[in-house]
């Protein structure tokens, strides 16, 4: 396993890893102290996306009610879909689409400073035009003060 | 170590491994068939990174002295820059900094698909004011074709 | 009340009035010789938002029909839209909605210098996701030569 | 005719033509050696004008069925239309139309330097509100590398 | 006096304000429980007015040492410069410069709701080309949860 | 020669001609009634462009003194930049260069409908890395009503 001790690169792994894989990188960050939930969706709407990553957030209990900890999450999701989109936030209506698998991490910026509470969003997989085959990979991180 | 037979997940992976790990998984990487390439770059000048990149693939023969590859290799660059950016290509100037690891990788997209030459570059490091601490982490990722 | 003798401070006060004062606001600003309309619009289609502002500045004439005045129109509408969007100009499709007071000013740039027409845009309200109470105020304002 | 011995004037001059000189334009890159195919489309939604171009290309063989020359055609797709949108990537949602003439030239950067192989994707029409009369014209150019 | 018991309005409102109106409006806002900071910043390098707005805020105590609130800060100022540049972030290097009055309030988000802090920058002021008279009123708000 | 009665395409296409063509172009467009200048620009600087075309207007009278007329200007040449561009309105500090050709045109928007008066402005030439040879072409034009 790659050593990983900070929030972003935690999203990272987990949101990279497949199949068994997953389980095993949730788990080591969980010990570590930070929570995480994670997801798959696929769309050629950005709505949808955010969506998603809302929902299993709130969900899992990483926000709560509070607009204060939706407002953080919708920023970091926002951030992490500028690495997809490389310009411009939008899919279908450019005539793309993608496939993802997502991860909310809720915790320090590092296990080196536990003072304060972060949320990180990352999202990797394929994007590309709605042809069978016709994608490459895509990587997104946004991380934001809770 | 994470499973891992496609260009932007080999990328990403090496950029976000430390010390030892790094040699890792390149060595794994060229076993594979891919063309490695790896770097540390740190700067308030956007152009600064893009010349760190297009420089270390150039010295490893990543690139020729086709503009055709280096075209393909300065936009697969951009891309990842937007990962970055998140919104602006921008860094000094609206007065932030980035210290970066990145990776450039040239093989098939997948080890599944052979049939062409594809070139990813991946980039993981810290972004923040120029504070010491005042920083967190941060991801591109850009694909092109050769 | 701010003391106010330019076409866009004229435009942003009324947008921000409240109520009875919107009144107040929309005849200090006629007394000085400036022409204006307000509005409200509320929306998760962005072409709405400026659909809402034009048609409120035919009606009421600050607009006639030609396509230079549409033009000139057109651009300052997307100018103040910008202040919403803060990156990209979009609403619904990345699952956020706003609920705006607009005022259109047409006159000089300042009382100080009256030999052109300038038409200027504000638009000010809430912005947030699709739950009540999950926004916080924003404010856009565009000018352009008439 | 103005001189062309390069890729991205050769398209923009056949989508600029009119009517009969369409014919002489094409001929005349066809005999230097560039293939083109050209079109008209019209729309509000981004993704018809995306769609219409790689029809087109695909129905004259200007991209084959690999996913690399469909890349390659996206993405100097995407960049004329950065040309046409000056901005945002965005028509009906923003309110506006466009009527377009485009081209799609295979070849050589130039004929100075047969080497490679590039695409070049040019648009040239009129842009604006719903409304008959109410716009101006716009044009954009791609470029990339086959 | 406009009525208002907003974050994002009083920060506006204080913008705005002219000479001996800016006390009376940053004492109503003080008196309502807001921590309020004003300032002035002319620049052609959009570096500078973030420096200024981030030197105002930690001097006068809106952000204390801890890189959290720094980056609630910082954000906000961004929100307010896309109102500002209305696309691209940039000033002097597409020859154009500003002069602005800016306020920094923290507080509730509204006097109705007062469980979460956030912090609002405003700016307001002039831009335009680098000649004397050549320049049009423009203005931007950006908040953030602290 | 194309046809051509229209102001926009009148800007491409002497923006487009080479040598000698460039002056019967210009004839044409000065016997039709339009106003005409060109130029030519090389630089990493965007700022210097938009300079050099602005010193170009004013200095053959196409723009007069007054803010408006040069406000105008300057809009259109920014949408001319965003062809170039294709998203950041950036050039040497993302390792790029350019080499323009280009021409500013005033007059009604087409010969059928000469009651407005607007502006053209257009630019053509190469845009690469700073490496002889290493450029492909490249096109903007911006219309804006006068």
């Amino acid at each position: 396993m790659i050593h990983c001790s900070s929030i972003g690169k935690t999203a990272l792994l987990i949101a990279m890893a497949d199949g068994s894989e997953t389980e095993a990188y949730v788990s080591r960050a969980r010990e570590k102290g930070f929570d995480v939930v994670t997801g798959k969706v696929g769309s050629m709407d950005v709505q949808k996306i955010i969506a998603a990553v809302e929902t299993a957030a709130k969900r899992e209990g990483l926000t709560d009610d509070s607009y204060r900890s939706q407002h953080a999450l919708y920023h970091a999701i926002l951030d992490a879909l500028q690495g997809l989109g490389r310009g411009p936030l939008q899919l279908g209506n450019i005539l793309r689409t993608v496939g993802l698998r997502f991860a909310i991490v809720r915790g320090p910026r590092t296990l080196e400073d536990m003072d304060d509470l972060w949320i990180a969003v990352s999202m990797y997989g394929m994007i590309g035009a709605p042809i069978k085959g016709h994608e490459h990979e895509v990587c997104g991180l946004g991380i934001n003060h809770l």
